[in-house]
C-alpha cells in the first residue's frame, strides 16, 4: 500500500524490455544514433507537428534548462508560489540561470490565478532595470496538488505572457496524467494553447529516467545543444533514454499507464467520499489525491502498511485543519495494484 | 568493425537484467532505497575503506560537481592540457563552478608532467588575489590518449596537490581499463596514491548510464547532496543507476569487461605492430590505441567498413605525420568483437 | 525641493577636499596603501573591536558579496518580502552567489516578524535536500519603509539566526541615519546584538561612492579577497574610497550629516503633522517619511517644484488608500536645506 | 622613483576638482542626470559617432561586463595567452560570463598572432558542442608588455572575428597611452578597424575611479543596463564617474596625460640605451618599459629608492636570461616626474 509517490515505482515491463532489445550492438553515441532520430520523430507525430526534443535526466533538469535557454540577465520566472521549481529543486533553476528569480503568484490549489499574474507583472515596468525583468511564465500541469488546467485557463496565461513577450513554459512531470484526466490532445494541451517550451516528464509514468525538453518553435531551440552540454546532460549512450521514450509512446502505452494511475486515485477518492472520518480536502482528477484525515485514522492507515507523506495546506485551499486532522498526499501510479487500493478503502471503512 | 568509442557499445546482458529485475515493486526514490545502500556498501567493499559514494548520470557531471565540491572563489583546476574537463565538456566544469579556470598543464602524452606542474603552481603566491587561487589537481587515468599513470606517478602528483592544500581528483572514465591494465587495486590506483575524489565511470564499460563521485573522505562529502541535488543529478528512481552498478560490480564482471577490451586492443597494437603501411603512435596498454596510417591505408579500412576518428596529435608525441599520413584513434569496448577485430587486422594486412 | 532620493545628493565638501588632498603622489594600489590602512583602523575603533573591513563601489556589491561570503549550495536568503535585496538589485544577489535564493518573509513595516522567521526556516528541515538550505538573514536598518528596529529586536533575530547556524547579515545603506536616530553605538547595533556582517553605506550620507562589508569576526573573511577581485570590486585606485571614509568618520561628520539628514524629515513630520489633507502613513524617525497626500495635495506640491516619487503600500502598514490618496516617500539627505524644508510646508499649509 | 604601476598615481587636479565641482546641489541618480547625458555626448564626438556608452568601477568588471554581453552558452573568448583578463583578474570574466572560458592564443610579445588564432579556432567545428563554441576574441591596447598594434594589424584580427561570427573586443586600459603613441584617431584605432567593444579606462591615466564599456553598435547594448546592475556595476552617483570623464576628455587632458606618460617612457628607454648593464628586453612605446638588468643594477637602483616589479619572460621575447640577469617591468604614469626619471638615469648611469 505505497501511496508515497509515483517515483516509487519501478520501470514498466516494456520499458525494461526496450532497453533490454536497443542494448545489443553498437550505436552512435550522444544523441545521433538511429533509434535517438526515430523517437525525435514520434515526438513530432504525438504534437501534430515538427518540434525540437532534447532528451535530459531528471524533471529539475528540464526545468531549469528550459529556463536557460530563454533566460536574460535579471530575468525572473512567474511561477506559482508553491511550484516545484521553486520549493523542490533545490534551487536549481536559479542555478542553471546564474541566478534569475523564481517570482511567487498566488493562485488557488496550485493554479496561476490570471489576474495575480498581471498584478505581478505590472510591478516590471519598462526599463526600470532595478526590479529586474521577467522572461517566462511557467506553470505545471497537473498541478503539484493535483488539480489541473483546462485549455482555456491555459490559453489565457498564454495571453498574458506573451503580450510581454515572455516564454510560456509548462512542468509536465505529470503531463500524461493530464492527458488522461483531461482528454485533451497533446497538441491541445501545448503548442494550440500557446505553450512555447514543455518539460515532458514520462519517469514517474513507467520509465526509469526519461525527461526531455520540447521546443514547439525548433528555431527557439538553436542554443539548446550547448545548454544541455554545458549543463552536463547530454548522456553519451542516449539510447538509453531513447529506448524508454520508444516504448513508452508505441501503441499509447504512456496514455494507458496514465488512466490507470488516474483510475486508482478516482477509487481512493471513492473510499475518501464514504468515510465518516476523512474526505477529500480538494477535488483532484489526476494521480495525486489530498486527504484530510482524523488523526487517528491516519495512524491506522499507516498501522496496517500504507506509505503516505503528510502534507502542508496550500494556499486557497479553503480549508482548516482542527487539531484532531492532518492533511495528506496520496498518490498512485502505473503500478499500483487495484488490491492495494482495495485494502486501503477497507481498512479506511474499518476506521468508521 | 565499429572502433568509434567505447560509448557506441550497449550495455552489458547483466546489466539490462539487473534493471528488469529491480524494475518490480515499490522502493523509496531519491536514493535511499535498499538497493542504493547496498550498493554504497559495496562501494566501501571495493575500496577497502568507507567512501562516501553519489550516484550521477554523465562523466561530465562527475567531474565538474567534484570539482564544485572543493571550489574556492577565483579557483583553478590544474590539468593536463588535453584533459577531457578542458577540450570536450563544453565548459561544464566551469559553469558548475561558477567560472573556476581549468589551467593546462603540459605533459607528454596525456600525462602532467610533475616539473611542469610545479612550475604552474608557482605562479600562484600566496595572497596574490589576482591570479586567483588553483583548488585542485586532476588527472584521468586511463588517460585521454590511452596512457596510464604508475602508482608512483600518481603519488609524486598527489605530494605535490597536497603540499598546497589542493584536493586531488581523478577522472575514471576509463578506470576499470587502468584497473585490468596495471593490475592495481582500487584502492591502490586512488587512496592509497593519494586521490581524494574520483569520477568512477561505468557506462563506457557495458553500462547504460552509471557513474558516481566517490570522497575518500566522507568529511568531505557533507554539501554534495545540495551540490547534485542543485545540478539536476539526483535522480528520483536511483534504483536505475544502483541496479546497474550492481551487477557490475558483482562477481568482477567490471573488471573482466575491462580486461576484455584491452585485451581486444592487444590485437589491434599486434596487427599494427606487423604492418609496414601503419604503426603505433605511441604505446598504450588499455582499451585506446593510436595509429599513424597512410591515408590509402585508412580509406582501405574504411572502405571495408572499420569506423574510427582521426585524431589531433597530443602534446609530447615525439611524432610529426608527413602528408601522406594521419593519425587515428581506435578503441575497443567490452563488446568488441573478437571478429571485428580479425577483419581490420586482415584488412590492414592485406593494405601491405 | 528635491525629496526624491539621498542618492540624489552630491558629495560633502569636507568627503571632496579629501579626495583632492589624497590625490597629489604616488601610493600603492589595491588596497595596500597607508591610507588604506589607517581608515581599516578607524573601522576598529569606531565598533570598538577588531574587525576586517572590505571597500566596495556600490551598496548592491556589499550586500551581494557578503551573501558569497557565506553561500552553501542551494542557499537560501531570509529577507524581509519587501527588502532593497529582492525588489531592487537586478538579481544581483542571485547572480554573485550563483543562484541563491532570496526567500522573503513577512513583518510589518519593512521588518521581518520574528515569529514569521521562525515559521518560514520551519520549512527547511535538516537533510531534506530538495527544499534547499538556509544560509543567512538579512535586515535592513533603517528598513526600506523608514523604521528602525530596536537592539532587543535585533537580537532577537539575531537568536534564531544563530540558532540554525545562519549567518546574520544587516544592510546598513542607512546606517548612520540608522545611529543617530535610535543614539545606539555602532557596536552595540551590531555585533554586540549580534550582526555577522555589516554592508556599511556612506554614498547616501554625503560621500560620492563609499560602501564596505564588515566582518566582525575577521577569521570569516578570509576568502573574501578572492571574492570582491572575483566580484569586480577591487579597486585600483582604493585610496579614493578609503579618503572618502577617512574624511566622511573624522570628528563625527557621518554622525552630524546624518543627524541632520534625520532633522529635516523630523520638520517633515511636522507639516504634515498639522495638515488637515495629508498625514503620515506611518511613524518613522529616520530620513525617509511617507505620506499619504490626497491627489490634489500631490499635485499642488509637485507644481511648487517638490519631486518626490508615489510610492507601493507596504505588507502590514495597516492603511489603505482611497481613490483620491496616494502614497508617497520623502527622503531627506545631509544636503537638504532647511529652506526647502520651509517651502514645502508652506506649500502644504497653504493647501488646507 | 615610482615606476611600480600606474595605478599607484593619484588623481590629476582637473579631476579632483571636477569633482568637487559637480559636488554641489541635486542630481538625478542612477546614470540619468545631465551631467551624464554630456559625458555620452562627449564620447559620440571623441569616436566620430553614435555610441552606448555605460561606466563602472573598473577595468575587469569593463572586460567582464563586455564579455557577458556577447556571451553564449559553454562560450570561449579567444586572448592573448598573457592577457590581463586570463592572468590578472582572478577569475572575473569567467565569473560574469558564468564560466566561459578563456582560451590562450600565441603571439610573440602579447599581441595575438593571426595565424595562431585561425589555427586555435579551427579546432571549433560547428555544430561539435563538445568543445564549446567561440563567441569573442579579445585583444589589450597597448598590450600587457606594453607593445601595440597598428592599425592594420587590428584589422587582420577584426577580419577573422568577424568571419566567425564573433565580437572583437579591446581591453582599452591604457587606451589612452596607446592613441598618444599611435597618433591614431580613437575611430581609426577602434571601430573603423573592425572593433565591436571597447573597455575605455581612465584610472590609471589621472582619474581615481573611471572606466566605461563602449558598444560601437549600440543596438548591441540593449540587454547591457540589466547585465550592469545585476553586475553591481551600477553606481547611485554616477555623477563622480561622469565629472572624471567630462574633465579628463575636456580639451584633450586624457591625451595630454597619456604623452607625458610615454614621454617619461622613452626617457627611461633612453637611458636603458646608454647602459652597458642594462637594456631594454624588447622595444616599446608606450608607457611600459621592460628591461633586463644585471641583478647588483637592479639592487642598486632600488637602493636608491626606485620602486619597480620583476617580471616574468612574456611569450615569444625572443629573450633568455642568464643567472646573473633579472627582467623588471617601468611604469611610468602622467604624475610621473621629469626629475625622478633623471635620477633614475643617473643611477643607472652611476653603475657603469
Amino acid at each position: 500500500m505505497i501511496f508515497a509517490s509515483d517515483n516509487w515505482s519501478g520501470a514498466h515491463p516494456a520499458i525494461s524490455a526496450a532497453l533490454s532489445t536497443h542494448g545489443a550492438g553498437m550505436a552512435a553515441a550522444y544523441g545521433s544514433s538511429d533509434l535517438d532520430k526515430a523517437v525525435e520523430q514520434r515526438f513530432n507525430e504525438i504534437f501534430e507537428r515538427e518540434v525540437a526534443v532534447f532528451f535530459v535526466g531528471t524533471g529539475t533538469a528540464a526545468n531549469s534548462l528550459s529556463f536557460a535557454a530563454v533566460n536574460r540577465p535579471g530575468g525572473v520566472v512567474m511561477c506559482h508560489r508553491e511550484a516545484h521549481v521553486v520549493e523542490d529543486e533545490c534551487g536549481a533553476p536559479e542555478f542553471f540561470t546564474h541566478g534569475a528569480r523564481m517570482a511567487p503568484v498566488d493562485g488557488a490549489l496550485g493554479r496561476i490565478d490570471p489576474a495575480q499574474l498581471r498584478h505581478e507583472l505590472a510591478r516590471f515596468r519598462p526599463g526600470f532595470i532595478h526590479a529586474g525583468q521577467p522572461m517566462a511564465v511557467t506553470i505545471s500541469q497537473a498541478s503539484e496538488v493535483g488539480t489541473l488546467y483546462s485549455r482555456d485557463e491555459i490559453s489565457a496565461l498564454a495571453a498574458i505572457a506573451h503580450e510581454q513577450d515572455l516564454a510560456f513554459h509548462m512542468d509536465g512531470a505529470r503531463f500524461a496524467n493530464a492527458l488522461a484526466a483531461t482528454k485533451l490532445s497533446p497538441a491541445d494541451m501545448t503548442w494550440r494553447a500557446g505553450i512555447d517550451i514543455l518539460s515532458f516528464g514520462a519517469t514517474k509514468n513507467g520509465c526509469w529516467c526519461a525527461e526531455a525538453v520540447v521546443f514547439f518553435d525548433p528555431e527557439k531551440a538553436r542554443q539548446f545543444p550547448y545548454i544541455r552540454k554545458r549543463g552536463a546532460q547530454l548522456f553519451s549512450k542516449t539510447r538509453f533514454i531513447a529506448a524508454q521514450f520508444m516504448a513508452y509512446l508505441d501503441d499509447g502505452l504512456w496514455l494507458t499507464l496514465a488512466a490507470h494511475a488516474n483510475l486508482m486515485a478516482d477509487q481512493l477518492r471513492d473510499a475518501l467520499a464514504h468515510s465518516n472520518r476523512a474526505r477529500q480536502a480538494w477535488d483532484t482528477r489526476s494521480n495525486e489525491v489530498f486527504a484530510i484525515l482524523e488523526r487517528p485514522v491516519a495512524d491506522a492507515l499507516r498501522a496496517e502498511g500504507a506509505v503516505f507523506y503528510d502534507w502542508n495546506m496550500p494556499h486557497g485551499s479553503g480549508q482548516a485543519l482542527n487539531e484532531n486532522e492532518v492533511l495528506v498526499r496520496l498518490v498512485t501510479s502505473w503500478s499500483t495494484e487495484p488490491a492495494d487500493v482495495e485494502r486501503f478503502a477497507a481498512a479506511l471503512a474499518a476506521t468508521a
